[in-house]
């Protein structure tokens, strides 16, 4: 009965990648724990890009470094 | 001075059953564990039912073949 | 399918309290929200005082004051 | 490589707000661990009033009883 | 950069284990969403199976029933 | 009244440590967003190195890496 968190920047993540994700990650609790897929949770957060920081900065702030670069 | 984090899916929640929520988590600190209520806190997360996997699905499309079934 | 997360100091919580606690959040859920329970989850989380900090203090520090005083 | 979620009500919390708390939180792992900033996340967490309790109460409820009082 | 938490029971889960949940869960974010693996944080939580309710049941009490039946 | 988690790897940190990180992270609350230090969470989680893992990698192994480089 596993509980996986996935939190990830809220840039445009799709109904269909969701879904891979939740697959993903229940396969892997099958795969290397052999836990029960039915009782197992994936839950996933999306998280606004000026709310997530790395080495300092937003990621927002980030991004656009990166374009304008 | 607990923290009780409650996660469930935004399937229409209202304040009230939000209230409810946080006065039985509350009131369970402190019948069980004589915690202070002054300091306990209960946060709810309303996640999206494209977020949420269980047996491998979204909930968004277990609740379509429930409904279609 | 909700999760509940109790995050508590490991003051000698015993394997009862812990039960109630799991028993009192799980009819919670059914209660107020119609969850069904063979899909709630309840993971308690024991924090070391040392580890909890509120108004600045750590918890250890906090309760031994109070014995003091 | 510290994680620090940082969970606070949705009060109108500006950007500016926001980087000052990535930079602050980012920093205290540089003076107090020496941990590498560049692999140091923060993630900021804004919960609706109606979903955070304190004291048994939402604080929606809270603020209108501040307000009124 | 995704932030990845899988929580699991502590039974006996092994550091080759650990490790392939982490490969896993990495290769999941790169395969899926075109993440950045060296900005991919895994963190593995195990929980003891007193601490961890499903259906209302302490783990602990769930595993010894099914080795009792 | 935030809640604020700070997730680290377990590898010795002191108790005054852990002292100036709840000082710091409270007073950053204080500072940018004027709250309430008296209602104001901070909880330490140790994760154990091999349950911590980054660009595929468990930190166990990493350390080893820089050691015997």
């Amino acid at each position: 009965m596993p509980y996986i968190n996935i939190q990830i920047t809220d840039e445009g993540v799709t109904k269909e990648q969701k879904q891979a994700l939740i697959q993903g990650a229940t396969q892997l609790m099958v795969d290397v724990l052999d836990k029960n897929p039915a009782t197992t949770f994936v839950i996933i957060d999306e998280v606004n890009t000026d709310n997530w920081g790395i080495g300092y900065d937003q990621v927002t702030d980030l991004r656009q470094k990166a374009t304008s670069s």
